[in-house]
């Protein structure tokens, strides 16, 4: 990314989206007003032109229905276009294709791009090399910022404030980028983090170690009924059978940590659970109706942030 | 689907378009005056900002073409934008996802869903989760509703009527669907239906009672020359090999079924030719050039009836 | 394709684009007149709304992100929307479906057709069946018209003229239609061309003999050190592994054709180098940052190019 003149007050214009760690409370704050006004767009007249003209590369190199149709929708909504390029294995990258050339080809068509790719760190290669703003929408084990902002945006939306909260990730803590990189985010405001996950799966030591060097209280267990009572959020990701050597062991983990309307009978009044979908059991359908459980309005605040950031890195908040 | 407030005159407003069965002549009279306004559109300025804001997500678990070409083509007309997943084996849906949940992720995003779907029955599934209107666009062995209303508008513009007309049905009525739902909407007006098949491919006996029971003239023959003379409508579909368990009865149905510009000599000279697409040889590349061949203007007629649906749906007829 | 009124001027109202031969040089300085006025467009407000409400069905029977791309993004530009059929084993045709009443069927729902396909005059059937206007988007061995097109125009933007120039092209010569394609527009003007090929990969004798016909003086050599001095334009293409039965030749030849910084120590202060893209290792990435390196900018110009021939065939120039 070359440098751009930036709008007074947004300090996102021509800026690329690679990482959580690239924002601070000030840059959140920003975004999530901006995400409230598209949201407001979204749920009154459905679309605005503030994008009319823009062109934005979803440039997928492998699948992801979610992050995919949440780009495409709020690039729609704001009056953009759109180049969908999900089939990479069915593309010049199959003729053997650098990224950076793709990127390159794709920053003469499009104004922005998104990209999606299975090794950590690809965004960052792509950011050097292009002159337009490239989104981070997925690099691996790597990072995926906008999930990680969704997630906190939700957070707030949800209970109305971040700083205070209790917030309970549960499951495969080990190799989620997603409860990674929120925990990042979430670093920068007062909350206590308690990490509930089998052993195989425990938050790694590096996330707890940065927690604590940024003064956030954390705890660890293996039992989600220590701490459910005191969860503002509940965090849930799947726990996936692939992970275990032990397949008895994965059978009795597995159950230990599905939700359900009894699981939820121990937990706070006010407080919500949420996963970054897709859910394979860990939520029972049954938890659906109960209005503590956000994650399809997570699902939706996802557009709303995408618009958000499609917007800023286009100088147009 | 919750329920919205209806327009006056508009009573799809808010719904699903999931059955043929679901359509009185008075809704068929209301879409087609619609569809026939949405040709205008095409023919004249070829579009309209209709559905300026609108977001269709095109769902489709199985391929085709024809079906949603024709809906991203009816989007764009009206001035909507369209979410694109074609290749859901290439999406979350790989990694075990329901599909009540991505319904409801994909109602976070667009305004109106248009589901293919390989089994029977999903397209209701859907509809039961999804808060925005579900158009089934072919579930398996069950419905494809859009394409039966297309047949049918394509009847009424091509003669004029509906009520009085002798239609033979020819080919696999066993198994095509498109045959199934065509006779069903057919069994509304004042109609002769006429099938010709093998006796392996015949129409079913459920179907040829319902028909009956509705007052409506049938018959049966394996020889399409004792009913050709009186069509109005010869309705065309595909004999496909691999419903035969003797190929040399294949080979010698397969002939005794292709229109040629013969086989046409002996029908009326205001009747109409017709076909769902796509065609593996029933009807000859010769009978195209004929004025009765209205298997393309029928292809057309599927846009102007998906426009017509997409804007009845969203209020905005 | 029908024939339509002709807006004056533009002699491309409803045609079709099959082939670099159907090109006078009226008509190229017409659409490059176009182009660089798609140009300002788009490095200007971004946009516009010249083709707003028109429908491009992109059908490609095969995969080219390059091609495709730019095609959607040149449709986004100018105000249109696009039916993207990238899939096709994934489609209809899947099911036998002809290549003519898969045209017939999206001219039902587009205004203009993109055709990539991998058979020779695939294109021109497709033409002869449409009514609406076919850009062939490559077919096979055959043309591949907006890439010669758009090679010329970026000759002449960066160098001014095109009169007058040594145009010297290196690579695989026998297989490659870029350079086939390109050779035939270059022999409208006064040029000279040079022929940079291992034995194996000669420029085949009809191309040669043709470019004699009309007066253009060609050279041959297998060193590229021999002509590189002359080089007003430097056209590298690739060198398939495959082509070659002796690997040995192929490992040797290879090399000797990789373009690096040192290579270009011995051409001229202005001259330019082209690639129609993908590389894979025959310009090295240090030579991007040489002014002279102007593939990248050749892509950029493939949109205007597409611009500038999607607007002409659909008679808004």
């Amino acid at each position: 990314m070359i440098t751009m003149t930036p709008i007074p007050g947004n300090s996102f214009y021509g800026r690329d989206i690679l990482s959580v760690d690239q924002f601070a409370r000030d840059d959140l704050e920003y975004i999530f007003g901006v995400a409230e006004g598209m949201r407001d767009i979204a749920r009154g007249p459905g679309s605005s032109d503030l994008l009319r003209g823009k062109v934005l590369s979803c440039l997928f190199y492998e699948p992801s229905t979610r992050t995919s149709s949440s780009f495409v929708a709020a690039m729609s909504r704001l009056g953009g276009s759109v180049i969908p390029i999900n089939e990479v294995h069915y593309s010049s990258v199959t003729k053997g294709e650098s990224l950076p050339d793709t990127i390159r080809t794709l920053e003469c068509y499009s104004d922005v791009i998104v990209l999606r790719h299975p090794e950590t760190g690809s965004a960052r290669i792509a950011a050097d090399f292009a002159r337009i703003p490239v989104i981070n929408g997925g690099d691996g084990i790597g990072e995926h910022p906008t999930q990680a902002l969704l997630d906190l945006f939700t957070i707030q939306e949800e209970l109305g404030h971040i700083d205070g909260l209790s917030v309970v990730m549960v499951g495969d803590l080990k190799y989620g980028r997603t409860v990674h990189s929120l925990a990042r985010l979430l670093s920068l405001y007062n909350v206590r983090i308690l990490c509930v996950a089998p052993d195989v799966l425990r938050m790694p030591d590096r996330i707890i170690a940065q927690l604590q060097e940024r003064g956030i209280p954390t705890g660890e267990t293996a039992d989600l009924n220590v701490v459910l009572a005191d969860a503002d959020v509940l965090y849930v990701t799947r726990v996936q059978k692939e992970r275990f050597e032990d397949q008895a062991l994965y059978e009795r983990v597995k159950g230990s940590y599905v939700i359900t309307p009894q699981t939820l009978r121990r937990a706070k009044e006010k407080m919500v659970v949420m996963h970054p979908l897709p859910r394979v059991g860990e939520i029972s359908y049954e938890v659906d109706s109960d209005p503590r459980a956000a994650y399809f309005r997570q699902m939706e605040n996802g557009m709303y942030i995408r618009m958000a950031l499609l917007a800023a890195v286009l100088g147009k908040t």
